[in-house]
């Protein structure tokens, strides 16, 4: 693992803690456990809380058992473990008894979140991201690198798979195969595998399924991985056989929205100026109404997190942001053609963190 | 996908909502969502919730994009899509705005259940799974075949294991395997898997790494996969070569234990009973301290859900429950093992969903 420096994040949370009034942040699964801790939660029932005074070490609630799978950092935070026939809730309340204000994870459990509203009355809860989302949004080197390294194996798989057989497989056989170079080409894990082929294409999100994938299909495959807490996330468009003109038109259309995403990136710009340069293309090419979601997403420790790139956000973009340029043209019936890297904001303009090669890629 | 009684499974949440006073449910991502409508969203930070409010129809607000993934059910559930700029909690806001006592599904997003109780001053807020939990815990037929089903693809892919090398493969590699059998044998994504190598196996939830397996190592492999929604959960310990008598020792405890586990389930039997019983097996051999966490856990749309099998949860077991059974032990610096099967309570006692051997395997 790659030696974040994390008393440093936790003295930058504690200044805006101070700056804001929060007294102290309860973080469960999910990217801010990670960014603090080093340390990822499994998304399950059994609580994982650190609680972070603004003005008191630290502290890991977390399953006994589990606990070996963390290492503390003495002055920076210490392990409270829990046993099986514990009640970890009251551990997390007793450790913030005098609090007033609490800042929650965003995407701890509800169920959670109940409990300690009931057993702490008296508190006001927010959601930590308006704090935390502030550091976790500009990487650092050690960040960016990581990124990069991320990037790096997703092109290698979108190159093993210029010579993986499309046709006769299911959507879902595919996916299997993807997720498995995603691991072969050094993630620690695969995050998903969108694969989306003929007139499945045209639903952005669509689940890899039983379609078997033939001679003619356009497929739209998305796919991401984490790299030592790290996302990738990219998708280029393949076709099985030769492309007919119009999957070459809507293609070429995709890639200059795509590159005008890019080009318009850079520090100081307002967000959705980069969701706004794509659509341009997209919509002076007649497909405006086919173009259906935002351009693009923050990635990090999450895969998807801010900034969002879209239309209403106009926070600037700084050096160190990392984010999608996904545009996308999506035709009921017909088919789907998408095109994704992610870029990293310099102080110049933006590095792209994916090199694969951004043509319509033909396929046996 | 087997055609599940939506309606049927309404009604009986609203005749519990009724009873217990509460004016609508609030689902979000997780596993309510899927059993009331067969729809299971992406755990994304695009809000999908569905409102079921006690006395009118329910509706499902999700992003416009993601819409072609549902069929909505006229007079069951319609949807309401949300576009990229629009505000999906002010949707859900609007939707219930007379309740006053509204259930929150429990893996919902703090986020969004912050948000909705500052939109929603006036209203009470409470975890849905009291109310959820009583119809998810009790499997109908069509829910218990494809347990059946899951747990006999994880059954071939032990199958599988048994002429599988270990010996020279990180334990993450090894992993990756195992999650594309997983998909091979039927399922139509791996949920997880555990590789817990050496003296790795002594921590229950290890995450697999880069430890190279060994002649010699004890291998605990913990793994599952989702197959039309519901979850298989397996494990089995390997040994890399003959294994020697303390090995063999350890292992003969944990089947023993893990017999008496299952043995001990029934219906009427308190969940807490089947806990005692292994670990009364564990205890006796004088392993008791090593066996660190509960016996069980119950499985069906999540992995891990209600019964669970600890000291302390005195609920009776009901026909129609499924879950885990699965004891270990853990032998810090050395090795651990556990042996983990599925069972589904009937009339009179259980049904194993695993039949793979559960003798300590041997491998290359």
């Amino acid at each position: 693992m790659v030696p974040f420096d994390y008393p440093a994040r936790l003295r930058r949370a504690r200044e805006l803690m101070t700056a804001r009034g929060v007294d102290a942040l309860l973080l469960s699964v999910g990217a801010d456990l990670p960014y603090f801790t080093g340390y990822r939660a499994m998304p399950l029932e059994r609580l994982t809380m650190l609680v972070l005074p603004v003005d008191a070490p630290a502290t890991l609630v977390l399953p006994a058992f589990e606990a070996p799978r963390v290492t503390p950092l003495p002055g920076v935070f210490s392990l409270e473990p829990w046993e099986e026939t514990d009640d970890p809730l009251s551990l997390v309340a007793g450790l913030c008894r005098s609090a007033r204000r609490l800042g929650v994870g965003d995407t701890t459990w509800s169920v959670f979140l109940l409990g300690l509203q009931s057993s702490l009355a008296g508190a006001e809860f927010s959601a930590a991201s308006a704090l935390v989302g502030e550091l976790r949004r500009r990487k650092d080197a050690g960040e960016a690198d990581l990124l990069r390294q991320a990037g790096a194996a997703a092109d290698r798989v979108v190159a093993r798979l210029d010579h993986t057989r499309f046709a006769g497989k299911t959507e879902r056989e595919l996916a299997a195969e993807i997720a498995a170079m995603v691991v072969a080409e050094g993630h620690e894990s695969a995050a998903f595998s969108i694969v989306a082929s003929g007139p499945n294409g045209a639903s952005p999100h669509h689940e890899a399924g039983s379609r078997v994938i033939s001679p003619g299909d356009a497929v739209v495959v998305d796919f991401g991985g984490r790299l030592h807490g790290y996302h990738s996330d990219i998708t280029r468009t393949f076709f099985v056989g030769d492309p007919p003109a119009r999957v070459r038109k809507v293609h070429a259309v995709v890639a200059a929205a795509q590159e005008a995403g890019v080009a318009a990136s850079g520090p100081g710009v307002p967000a959705q100026e980069v969701d706004r340069a794509a659509r341009r293309v997209i919509a002076a090419a007649g497909f405006g109404s086919h173009f259906t979601h935002r351009t693009g997403h923050g990635i990090g420790l999450e895969e998807h997190e801010a900034p969002y790139l879209v239309e209403g956000n106009a926070v600037p973009l700084e050096p160190g942001m990392a984010f999608s340029v996904e545009p996308g043209v999506y035709l009921p019936g017909e088919f789907g053609v998408r095109l994704e890297d992610i870029v990293l904001v310099t102080g110049g303009g933006v590095e792209r963190l994916n090199g694969a090669p951004r043509h319509l890629h033909s396929v046996d």
